[in-house]
């Protein structure tokens, strides 16, 4: 018999439909995997199983009672601890919020609630959901990263602790840790999800999305959180994609395993009927990537002002030290930076005219080796910027059998595209 | 001799740099100035005198230290009560949120106490910015209203509180509030000051800005928190203005004072120089609008997410109703509306070309007599939406006496021109 923690959300919220599997059943299935593997793999920042649970027999309660049960009842979330929870403590990935309890959950919480989930504990998130890590490790192999700053969720979705992990991406926050993980990283055009109760940092960039097992998952959790249509992606394409490949202004980022990877992807797509065609972004696109980092400083020690204020000291000297240099930029450099953004986001509408989505790296190859670095955004900061619905899929593994990843990536708003595409680049490569 | 508590902004600040004044008899001239009125205004949702007193003392210790004074050193502002303060209560105007301490201080709130400002107090805001209204009076007449949802901010600086008040607008909430009450209001561009701290309800319109005394005083606080440059608006222009003169699509709320109003001003422009031309604004553009309440009251419902979770019953009727509203309207139609508003901000930056600013009402016209309701934000949110900057001058009075004010908007990202040609309208009108 299959273990219930082994379904994915779809499966799962299947048979808690039709009644052969109660919330608590899974929540209990769900938290005897995090048992076993959470000592070495520590995704969470909190967890109480005794709250789980509570939840979990609440939700059988009010489908006992009679009550409707929402679109994701029963399923269960992790929350990168950037996203306020009533119940839990959150406490940004730093000693300066040690301890904090918000009076409020984050509206992306409160609609996980409201569509019947189990919140079933904070996950990891680095310093402010920047660089300075947690203590999280990667699934496939502990010794390696797991990638971040949505470390917890990337890592506990990968080992099967919950079926969707909230994360968010500022640089390259959602692809990257799920790419690093073996998961789906999907986030969304920005602004679908709102960022109430979120720890924002850069207004312009801060987008929240989720980590799933699968893209179906993905499609299937942001419908419930936002009752937005996101289509079935593993449903059989009614035609092959147009596909543009782009290595974009970080091309010389990629590993060997990334450019044997995105060859491979390529081909295998193009024989299953798609049609590739390398593309060149114009200048403008270009440009906004070269304003990426002051914006995301310079936004960032405006959001921490009252960290900056009162408790530097307990800033790490990295993220100190970015802060500082985002504001000796100066006001008109940012305003400047957020113009380049705008002009950069117009450019890529036309840039993007005649194919369906672009095919590009998640990530520069396998998650690095050791817990002190999360590695590198290179592939991620131009999409966030550019507000556009990214997913990364699994595909295969690197040279020392780490998960490595694909991204596809679609126009703004074309989210349901975006996911579809994935799935079918996914398939295609098997 | 002068009162110090009379003073501009720009006035005040010189003399505390030369020290003819001090941090401290400043703020003792504008808590008498409080004492005196509050008891029927009630601007303050919180004051502690000796909290006031206290950062005062500090300023004027760290002046005589020798330490560098910050641009807005001594200078005070009133906080509206959507945004945190870690030394106040914070509570939305909600009795939901009652008591509650944040650890933390908004992000504007950071850069007005790192530019050297005095937090003087909370101002009084409707109930989560919405329309449920808070117990403040216009300081022009108390049996009106002082408009909402920037009450506080908006009565203060009338009252000649503090220099400053922090508002946010979602509709009208800070150019109504301000023309009601005869002082000047100013939206900045979308997204100027960073809103992390703040109790966003739109992630789409929410905007922050500032109500200040003299058009001067708001180019002079706003560079303070920002670093950027808002000019010198009451420098002598070097040429007269080309405006447009738009009613826009909401022509039929305008009052005959209102009418009067625009009318004298239009003419009085021409005479002093400026090209004053009427426009029309093109179909998406007054389609933005028809999305308005829509994307407002949506995104309002996700972000009170938690609070329609746990405690609805403590919401007003008019915002549960609303909220209701929104949600049943559904996740496509708020990605529609969504997908309006950029297309209006579109079309208008075209329809912009040719003008240096528009001229157009800032409200319906006086303030309406009660405390019940804080009037209609008709000539209000199609600017916000746009994500422009709005500039409200007083200039004149109504039949009943109150002060009007009109309405000066420039393109997206020209906020120092939208201050300098209001200014320049607001002399021209004298």
């Amino acid at each position: 018999m299959t273990d219930p923690a082994d379904l994915p959300a779809t499966a799962a919220a299947r048979r808690l439909r039709d009644g052969s599997l109660t919330a608590m059943d899974l929540t209990e299935a769900l938290l005897d995997r995090v048992a076993a593997r959470e000592p070495v793999l520590r995704a969470f920042a909190w967890l109480d199983p005794a709250l789980a649970r509570r939840q979990a027999a609440a939700l059988d309660a009010a489908r006992a009672a009679g009550r409707a049960a929402g679109p994701l009842h029963g399923l269960a979330f992790g929350v990168k601890d950037v996203l306020d929870t009533a119940d839990q403590p959150s406490q940004y990935g730093s000693p300066i919020w040690a301890g904090h309890r918000p009076r409020g959950d984050a509206a992306c919480v409160a609609a996980a609630r409201r569509a019947g989930a189990v919140i079933l504990g904070k996950t990891v998130t680095t310093e402010f959901a920047t660089r300075h890590p947690g203590p999280t490790a990667n699934p496939a192999d502990p010794r390696h990263t797991p990638g971040g700053s949505s470390s917890g969720s990337a890592a506990g979705t990968a080992a099967g602790y919950f079926h969707a992990g909230f994360g968010t991406q500022t640089a390259g926050s959602i692809i990257r840790p799920a790419a690093y993980c073996g998961a789906v990283g999907f986030k969304p055009s920005y602004g679908t999800l709102h960022r109430a109760g979120m720890k924002v940092m850069s207004e312009s960039l801060d987008t929240i999305g989720v980590i799933t097992r699968t893209v179906g998952d993905a499609a299937f959790v942001m419908a419930g959180l936002t009752g937005r249509d996101y289509g079935a992606p593993e449903a059989r394409a009614p035609r092959a994609p147009r596909l543009a490949l782009c290595w974009g202004p970080t091309e010389a980022e990629a590993k060997p395993e990334t450019r044997a990877l995105l060859d491979r992807v390529a081909a295998t797509a193009a024989r299953a009927g798609a049609t590739v065609e390398p593309i060149v972004l114009p200048p403008a696109v270009v440009g906004g990537l070269e304003a990426h980092a002051l914006v995301m400083n310079g936004e960032s020690a405006e959001a921490l002002g009252w960290e900056l204020n009162t408790s530097a000291a307990q800033l790490s000297p990295v993220l100190r030290e970015r802060m500082d240099w985002g504001r000796a930029q100066g006001g008109p450099a940012l305003a400047a930076g957020q113009a380049a953004f705008a002009a950069a986001r117009a450019a890529f509408a036309d840039a993007m005219a005649g194919y369906d989505a672009i095919l590009t790296p998640s990530a520069p190859g396998e998650a690095p080796e050791g817990l002190g670095w999360t590695g590198d955004p290179a592939f991620n900061s131009l999409w966030t910027l550019l507000h556009v619905p990214c997913v990364t899929v699994p595909v295969g593994a690197g040279p020392r059998g780490l998960p490595l990843g694909v991204q596809v990536v679609a126009g703004f708003g074309q989210d349901r595209a975006a996911l579809a595409w994935a799935e079918w680049v996914r398939q295609a490569v098997g």
